[in-house]
């Protein structure tokens, strides 16, 4: 073995030791919202904080700095050596950004964000609970110095707000965002506004009772075209379904059940088994490196909006398991055709809940959250003003008033968990997604005919060749143009929408 | 604050971090049997490694030495303060007596040990399935050398196997438990020969099918009773129950359904459900300290068995119980009797299996591991001398001749996975049951028309205040001289089975 190879093992080793402790917290995590009694709760924190506290002292180590520093010079990212394949060359860049984003935030702004995060989301409940934003608004003034201070302290070329963008999708910035999204929302409006003049679809035989036991034998079968396995997998129910993985041989999905509402739980098992095939899909020799990462939350995103939608509201995936979806609830689907259905499944619905939107509306709700958090950031919107620059935007995007903040401006979590930025990569996956899809359907153009005949395995090895055994090896706008020759752009999602509802 | 208390609570802090590391460790065991998918065996046990390492080094650190040293004299044992309670005196003995048994073995014996253990429990498995002692023989030999160099290296007295013993059980030796077991073994042999000569009972009610989801509804029941809430534990499945607890309100019970075998399962719930109790009842507020854990295996099995056998298989609990069973099992258990079904589960079993014996014989196939594993230590007995010596024991006490080694010496996995002194254990745990239920029972005189009445409470407060609260703060003998009066005795165990099956 040559020094450098020696040197690059000792730092994966080292590494290696941290995604493990982190697993073990995500297995924490999984367990807290699966098995764990509520009781558990108090001692469920001081666990986790325990194990995250050890996470970052190894990420952040001297003898991990060190071994970083063997290799490449952390002040301008320049390796020291050529003796490195392209890969750990990807990996080496990788490693010094999360290296560097985990040590430039001081401990005093990690207590304060922790103090306020752990109190904020039983703030935010409340103020829900009584729809009224007044009560959260302390909260969020604190959590808006922080954010801004934090954007100062890991520092940002152009806007504030693309500090913290960068977190969740690395590249990403105002300037990046606003043209992709400036290119999506008149045509979403527009389309928008022409499903609503159409005639509701009938949608009364999905409110009929799917019984729990049989949902989920049927949410089994749906989760194996994702390339779920009993072997590598385990699949449980919880209020909010997720999706997390330990390791590639180790993927935990979770889904829940309506019984009045079959398709919320099969929609959020094709969601989440897009999740768990990426990381499935990881390349395990390299567990430990970034190399065995996911790219982005937006990559992760275009692969569960992949699965749920381009395929699980697709014509020919229901070509395929409708027949299958009949035999096991035969009398509250008699009767019903492939048109009624898939028709059913992808009526536009009108609604002021993020969550509950179609994937017509769904990017303008994230635009709408984009506007705001920049306005927030750049200090051109207060957070007084949130309440009624919400609604005014809402109306404009979507046509709606909320009947009060809890259906409004209180509606989503994620500024209370500390989430700032986080709402693009949510428009950003379903871009990714579509242009993706694009350049599968170029490579395979009978795709409709594999996956309406049951066939799934082509396609999940395209997303494995193409996307995930990669890694973090390319950032997102890299993998984009690899994969379709492209940057990204609105323009395959939006011909996605349009072949679909005019087509 | 006193400088002493500061001391104290700076040693607490200390202990409670391993504590928390150790309880995210069981956590990892409890998925490991209940949700883990099988490929995730490989991670977890790094997983595994890597904690059980940082809870050794917090436990072993010069920190924690420096901190318990502030207080007690490593050396003697004498503390240097008077200024601390009867409680906090007594951890610091049990702070201490853990420091120098995990510090007196070195990491090369640790590390041999480890080597060997994890590659035996397979050889053993394969050794088992062609029923070849020999091939299991070696892995025996290596063992042994180990474990004689582990007594040497903790220091004993009289025996060898006292250092052995004394890990599971503080403060037991083979000079304390060969009288116990003198005492038991002519009357268990006298009274196991006894009931083979009467009729056998009829117990083919209980081999019908009795359906998985209903069992589980009664089983809930039953754990109801032994204290078991959802708010501070969670039931799953496993192959072999078993019972964790992370913390005082986090306690996992598992059990195994057998369709035509429902006592199997109902008898393992309330077997894990006195661990259970036990775990739960401990003083949380003294989380981290031995004041908050069990005093040994053997107190822990008297918990375990209370509720399984003088509790699960006594005439009162099915007054109570029996009924409702009917109610969930009418085709079943229609025209069955009170007399019948305590017959039947109470119908002696002739068995070379230990697993599957009843409660007069269960002691009898301790007592020939113990003579067994005495002979290995002191040289008495060669390894190659087992499957012979077992099988004259085994004759000589419970009147049998396995039919082969898989259900003879080869039976039990224990002596492979690196436990040698763990046996007497279970023995004792029976004989300190009925102990306490003798104590029990004088200040509750009318406890069995309580319990058929489905009365628990006061039973559980009763384990509660005499024993659980206690955590470790008094040692097994202690603790029976405490609640009963008088040292550990076999008596009340014989006077039990006497008054069951001949009264």
């Amino acid at each position: 073995m040559s020094a450098t190879q020696a040197k690059y093992d000792r730092l994966l080793r080292l590494s290696r030791e941290a995604t493990t402790l982190d697993s073990v917290g995500r297995l924490l995590h999984w367990d807290q919202e699966t098995h764990m009694p509520p009781e558990g709760a108090p001692i469920r924190a001081q666990q986790t904080e325990l194990i995250a506290g050890l996470v970052h002292k190894r990420r952040t180590s001297a003898a991990f700095r060190g071994a970083l520093e063997e290799l490449v010079d952390l002040e301008s990212g320049k390796l020291h050596t050529a003796d490195l394949s392209r890969a750990q060359r990807a990996a080496l860049r990788e490693w010094r950004r999360d290296f560097l984003l985990a040590t430039r935030l001081p401990a005093r702004w990690v207590k304060a964000f922790a103090a306020i995060t752990s109190e904020s989301v039983e703030v935010w409940r409340a103020a829900r609970e009584h729809s009224d934003f007044a009560k959260f608004a302390p909260n969020l003034e604190r959590l808006l110095d922080l954010w801004r201070e934090k954007a100062e302290l890991l520092g940002y070329a152009r806007h504030p707000y693309d500090a913290l963008l960068d977190e969740y999708e690395p590249g990403a910035t105002v300037a990046t965002l606003r043209p992709l999204f400036q290119g999506l929302r008149p045509p979403l409006v527009s389309l928008r506004s022409e499903l609503a003049e159409r005639p509701p679809a009938k949608r009364d035989f999905l409110n009929k009772r799917y019984p729990k036991e049989k949902q989920m034998a049927f949410g089994r079968e749906l989760l194996t075209c994702t390339g779920f396995t009993d072997e590598r997998g385990a699949l449980d129910l919880t209020t909010h379904p997720f999706c997390t993985s330990l390791h590639p041989r180790d993927g935990r999905v979770t889904t829940r059940v309506s019984e009045r509402d079959p398709m919320e739980n099969f929609l959020a098992i094709m969601h989440e088994g897009g999740h768990y095939l990426y990381e499935a899909n990881l390349p395990e020799n390299h567990f430990g490196s970034p190399l065995c990462e996911a790219v982005s939350m937006a990559v992760h995103e275009s692969q569960s909006r992949w699965w749920e939608t381009l395929v699980g509201q697709s014509w020919p995936f229901w070509q395929y398991a409708l027949p299958r979806l009949k035999q096991v609830f035969p009398s509250q689907l008699k009767e019903i055709s492939l048109e009624a259905f898939y028709a059913a499944i992808n009526a536009p619905r009108q609604t002021p809940i993020r969550i509950q939107a179609d994937e017509v509306s769904y990017c303008l709700h994230i635009i709408l959250r984009f506007e705001l958090e920049c306005g927030l950031l750049e200090g051109s919107i207060q957070v007084s003003d949130i309440p009624e620059a919400w609604n005014s935007h809402m109306k404009s995007l979507l046509g709606l008033t909320p009947a009060n903040a809890a259906q409004g401006c209180l509606q989503d979590v994620h500024w209370s968990c500390g989430h700032m930025g986080y709402f693009p990569t949510y428009a950003l996956g379903n871009l990714y997604a579509a242009q993706f899809f694009e350049a599968f359907a170029k490579a395979h153009p009978n795709w409709s005919e594999r996956v309406a005949a049951g066939e799934f395995e082509f396609m999940r090895d395209w997303l494995h060749q193409q996307i995930h055994r990669y890694g973090r090896q390319y950032r997102s706008a890299e993998l984009m143009r690899k994969v379709t020759g492209k940057v990204p752009s609105p323009n395959p999602y939006l011909a996605y929408l349009d072949a679909k509802y005019r087509g």
